[in-house]
């Protein structure tokens, strides 16, 4: 059997984490006289009731002791616990729980699909909550794919292990040092982008929300009209560069910190990244150019906006791109799987996985030809191990399965086939708004049957937690001594 | 360099082949009176011709020496040429050359695809002529998978490698008896086909045409209406039968022949391809009962016979089931991908894969939970060889990517989104009909712009040829010496 207690501590101390966490938007609720502030607080003492609870029942882990059965665990069940707690204080809003879990599921997992409309008129303390729920979910991944999932060999994960951490079978004995510094960016990052947003005209408020939901490329806003609400160029190239910042590997901060500035060069996944943004914006602004007459830096700022949105998974939009034709629609579709790279805040395929699964293809080729050569594959100057290019070609195949899959689901509750296909895309791979009129950026999840938001819930789960690590727990194996 | 004199030998005997068949067409229009047989003679000459010139530049490849390379550019040759003279009839009838190669590579390739319309009004020459292109199109298809893709090692195709085969570098030796086999049981299968649509009330052209679209899983009608012109229950399910047969794997028959009745149940494929058939056809029969109030019987004929139509990319169709709702409409789409058993007639991802798949997901779980055991995938009853394993991965990878890609140029070209996608799907698995009122069973490809009609060609070719087959061919490095 597996050991449950030291699971049941870890989740209760993120409980209680997320309890504090809610006492920030009940103060502003009170600043604001707002009798919100009464919800926020309940929920608060709820979600620290269960905690306590759960620290009470459970042990420690102490040092290091969680095994690998446990590990698989513990990230499925915080990732379902949290949004469930998470989702209180929006039933005390008045959302269904459906909805309240749709909404907190989407941002824990930073994808930023909304059941909420009429944003503009909502208390500020329920927008503050929306964005801290991303912000904390965007450190929770970045922490969970450097320091959990090479360790899970989840999805060809393991090639970025350390080298600590390919020696350790025991997880929390993981460098301390690397997790304060992830933290210490991510901050700093958010506050560089807070200040530019204020000083470009954004309120306090605002400009520290938005800031929270750009960094973790989550997407919440607190306008209908999301950053097309400022009309300001400014801001657009501000969330431009910093979604870029949050899609890049984190691990790389660190090393550019300690004055390695050739490490981006080193880095396998920076620069294809940013070759691949640069190329498909081009490409939609030359579009823009010619099918709508717009200016230049007009179009090169549009496209390269929506294209960062799209690619790293933060969903803002200025305007319903879906709309510009029938072509970006696919296009914009395909965009949806791409991802940014590993170690990042954002979901999809993600850049990694596309070289490896390029350098298999082409030694596939060659090997073809022929056949009694023997073609080591190599990534970023190491051969590729086996399992590597084994756990990437089926997490593709896998990924690809799931969207269909989910997207029969939701046809089969009666969806158009635009409207479910999108969804079903920009749940698993994280992205926030879909395609269409119904779910398009200026669309709402809202009206979706409530059995639509439960699979997309848990759409938006597999896809976050890069598909295997729910999977293995769902099977009975898993459960078996 | 590549030695082109043998592949051009081989290739210039098939126009010979084709040539001559283009007098069957002929023949039926000298007998109906009808002028258009000069089109065919004039057709058969032309094709005589290059062939014959064909020959007179090449060498005969001799005894068993053509080698990797060779065979390769051969199998892309021959599904390239092969259209491009077999379109000569259609443009002599009046159509553009876009339109005669795409009806001619849809033909050929068994796909089913067709922008011809009034089917009804036209000459019986035409017809015959396309219902003949798609029986040699799935007689090549058969021995090609049993022969040339093992020796190819495409696609995990090695799998069915013969023990001969395995050992044999060279192509051409390969037991003469098994061909012979193979060409006696389609025959056989078609005119036990074509005596049955004859008892249950087809005419004498009709059965034989039907016959030949039936057994080689194509597709091609003589009516606009597909087989519901006939409005025959014992059709529909002579139709169901004979498409099922067509797509099991025809080394199955020369066991069944030889009276090892056990055969079947030892046959990997077999068994999984029916027991799939049975669970998809029930579930739309009982969807169509609940939600159309249909009597079962009935329900059962016609969703059956249109799941196997789909499932074995034949492709016809008695109503337009795209219409039974938007759930099967997803459902449709996914059957589109799934295909028949390898070594048959049938297109798209086949059993065996989803087979393979299934058994490395089962494995890669397993060593997800248990790093350091060793378990060994066995597919019946053997261990899985590694590059088989890779070969089926990457294919699922690149299938998918490849419908994803298609679709994007598809909508580029302004095709909106259901159209592109079951388009795409449709040419890539050599299904026929797509979904949608433009493109579905009851519309036309004809009203597609050129460049659609061009892309999907190449879409039936690449899919046709189990895709690496033609991406080696397209390489640089396929060319270097």
């Amino acid at each position: 059997m597996i050991q449950l207690r030291p699971i049941i501590f870890v989740v209760g101390l993120l409980l209680g984490l997320l309890a504090a966490a809610m006492l920030l938007p009940a103060a502003i609720d009170v600043y604001d006289g707002n009798d919100d502030w009464l919800t926020f607080v309940g929920a608060a003492m709820a979600t620290m009731f269960f905690g306590g609870m759960f620290l009470a029942i459970s042990d420690s882990p102490g040092e290091a002791n969680l095994d690998l059965r446990q590990t698989f665990l513990l990230t499925v069940a915080s990732w379902l616990v949290l949004p469930a707690f998470a989702a209180t204080p929006f039933v005390g809003l008045g959302l269904s729980y459906t909805d309240a879990f749709f909404e907190a599921m989407s941002g824990v997992t930073t994808t930023g699909a909304t059941v909420l409309t009429q944003l503009d008129g909502l208390p500020r303390g329920v927008l503050l909550w929306r964005s801290i729920l991303q912000w904390i979910g965007g450190v929770g991944i970045i922490l969970m794919a450097i320091i959990l999932l090479p360790f899970l060999r989840v999805g060809g994960m393991q090639l970025f292990q350390s080298e600590s951490s390919a020696q350790s079978e025991k997880i929390l004995s993981r460098s301390f040092d690397l997790v304060v510094f992830i933290i210490w960016i991510y901050v700093v990052l958010t506050l560089c982008c807070a200040v530019l947003y204020f000083v470009l005209g954004m309120s306090g408020f605002d400009a520290i929300c938005h800031a929270m939901t750009t960094v973790s490329t989550a997407g919440f806003s607190t306008h209908d009209d999301s950053l097309g609400f400022f009309k300001s160029p400014g801001i657009e190239w501000t969330a431009t560069f910093f979604m870029i910042a949050g899609a890049l590997p984190f691990v790389l901060y660190f090393h550019l910190v300690r004055a390695r500035l050739g490490s981006i060069r080193r880095d396998p996944q920076a620069l294809t990244f940013l070759l691949f943004i640069g190329l498909a914006s081009l490409a939609v602004t030359f579009w823009l150019i010619e099918a709508q007459d717009r200016a230049f830096l007009e179009a090169l700022r549009d496209s390269m906006f929506h294209v960062v949105s799209v690619v790293t998974g933060t969903g803002y939009a200025v305007e319903d791109y879906g709309a510009w034709g029938v072509g970006a629609l696919g296009f914009f579709l395909l965009l949806t799987f791409i991802g940014g790279c590993a170690g990042s805040t954002t979901g999809g395929i993600k850049i990694y996985r596309f070289q490896v699964a390029w350098i298999i293809g082409r030694t596939h080729l060659i090997n073809l030809l022929s056949p009694h050569r023997v073609v080591v594959a190599s990534y970023n100057g190491r051969p590729l191990p086996e399992d590597v290019t084994f756990s990437v070609l089926a997490f593709l195949a896998i990924y690809l399965a799931s969207v269909g899959l989910v997207t029969l689901a939701l046809t089969g509750i009666g969806l158009d086939f635009v409207t479910a296909i999108s969804s079903s895309a920009t749940a698993i791979s994280n992205v926030g708004p879909g395609l269409g009129p119904i779910v398009g950026p200026k669309g709402t999840f809202a009206i979706l049957p409530a059995s639509a938001k439960w699979i997309m819930s848990f759409a938006m789960m597999l896809g976050r937690l890069e598909l295997f690590t729910v999977i293995v727990v769902l099977r009975p194996e898993f459960w078996r001594s």
